[in-house]
């Protein structure tokens, strides 16, 4: 099973998955290949459905036939079953690989880049992630649960079939807890929830946004670290993602299939991350009896896709911030005048 | 000038430099040039020096040859000239992008791989770094002062040349504060250096530990984020890199040597990052009128070197933490392993 250690010093949580365990010469490979693993036979095609593990839940069309399908991840950084175990390891801190980590197969189509996707596409994928948050917040081990997706090699993707994943975590990440406290202090002191505070702020002026529809708003983040960033917001103030209804997942499908078709045109196809952040499951933990408490007031459920076209250099991993090349106002800009 | 934005909710800095402009194509350029950039004469070599850029530093040997240059970045992200000055934009923070961004040549030969560096050629790197971290300590503008290498187009360098930067900041980088008040707190908890601690504890059980020499410890951290990820400790306590000694930075470099060869050997020349993590300036601020106090007793400075053997994906940027393949005590044994 694998293991999450903590840095005592950095105060970051890092994964130690053995179930992923590999050798010095893979890395050369991975290196080489730049297109991914090529399998002869897709597993996440229709007729490989074997291949790809017990299904945990599909979206069926009229005749029966699969829209998408959710299956275990081959090799998962975290496992369902087993007990919450936490240990000390002399003076450094572990908690037992205990989550989940599930793949999302987001059509039956082996052939589709981030410049094609259909709004009925996306709509069975967010209807795909909702369905499964709903799923795994029953679970009270869990502290976080996250949609994302890795498109292309450079942003983390190892098969080419258009797929997403879920995880379930055993701990609240260090980046999540960071942006629950900041938006749970402005709320204690201003009655305000601050991701409404910076809508507003966007709106009125205007440079940084990409596009909008009836439900959302995508803009380029003030502070964006890397270029072409984008965050896509719900205009009404709300801090659950999985409590979107139809009509909502019909707007998200709108507005990410237009910041995809934007980004492709615009940087021909780029390998992208998109990672959903919804609130953590509201357990209240003895130690922070309020932490929870004003979640529905502070937080705002919000989408990250962020384009991978440079690699972390020194700088950054070392200060733990970017230098980033291009304003936000140009990259609206850019992306404003894809046609 | 560039500006520093700070992002109100994950309470991070990001540089956005105007010098360094891009428009959308130039990323296709470097997603398809992987070996950097080719210029038809090189900058840095013997010959070129007024293509360079102004002097600021050199070492030279007894013929008064240059062994090592230090020039200002072609494309900083931080101005050396101008006013510190600290703005609101609405409800977000800048801060102008005032610091120094230099580049250290580190040897006249064009070619040198991590592989066949030496002692004399390391140990000079050493110097200018201890240098010019010297020098930059002297102008209270700056919060942070860190030396650091690119090596790699996958880790960011954009020229062949052997080379590394120093960069001076107008802000204390979020981890690096994380690093510090860690520190801090544990001393303040134990009266102990919790890097010390951390020493001891790889002493004891040995099975992260790459290399030792008399003065310094190589080690795969416990919380490894990253596979083949070595530290580096000076085993004396001490806050400073820029007060060792001559016979210290041999030291060093015997031991930044053995292993830059090891990773080369192991890893088949990888990409890779190295970061010098010395005490910042001791300003003391109103805010934080104990905040540097105790920094003597409670800092150990160090040198994070992390080979960049994948992309960073979706999980790791929406979460900050990380699934690393390779346990920290397999990657020191594949290390130990090398000839």
């Amino acid at each position: 099973m694998s293991e999450l250690r903590f840095d005592p010093v950095k105060k970051i949580w890092s994964v130690i998955a053995s179930e992923r365990s590999r050798r010095p010469e893979d890395f050369l490979v991975r290196r080489l290949t730049a297109n991914g693993e090529h399998t002869e036979v897709c597993p996440f095609c229709p007729g490989s459905e074997d291949k790809a593990g017990q299904e945990i839940f599909s979206l069926r069309d009229a005749q029966g036939d699969w829209l998408t399908r959710v299956v275990p991840n081959k090799y998962p950084a975290f496992r369902i079953e087993g007990e919450l175990q936490r240990f000390a390891h002399g003076m450094y801190d572990c908690v037992a690989g205990i989550g989940a980590h599930e793949v999302v197969i987001e059509t039956p189509k082996h052939h589709m880049n981030i410049g094609s996707y259909t709004d009925k596409v996306l709509k069975d994928v967010f209807t795909t992630f909702r369905e499964r948050v709903l799923d795994l917040k029953k679970d009270t081990r869990f502290r976080y649960i996250m949609p994302f997706k890795n498109y292309g090699t450079l942003a983390g993707a190892n098969l080419e079939h258009p797929h997403s994943q879920i995880i379930a975590l055993p701990v609240t990440p260090d980046i999540v807890k960071t942006k629950l406290t900041s938006a749970q202090e402005h709320y204690r002191n201003k009655e305000r929830c601050i991701f409404c505070d910076i809508l507003n702020q966007e709106k009125d002026e205007g440079s940084r946004i990409v596009y909008e529809n009836q439900d959302f708003t995508a803009f380029c983040p003030f502070a964006s670290s890397l270029p072409f960033e984008v965050l896509i917001f719900p205009k009404r103030h709300t801090h659950c993602f999985e409590k979107s209804d139809d009509s909502e997942l019909s707007g998200l499908a709108d507005i990410v299939r237009e910041v995809f078709r934007r980004l492709y045109k615009c940087l021909e196809n780029p390998p992208l991350n998109m990672v959903v952040h919804t609130s953590p499951p509201s357990v209240r933990r003895p130690s922070q009896p309020n932490y929870w408490q004003s979640i529905e007031q502070d937080f705002h459920w919000h989408i990250e896709i962020t384009p991978r076209l440079s690699g972390i250099a020194g700088f950054e991993s070392g200060t733990g911030f970017f230098i980033n090349p291009v304003s936000p106002e140009s990259a609206a800009g850019f992306l404003k005048g894809v046609n």
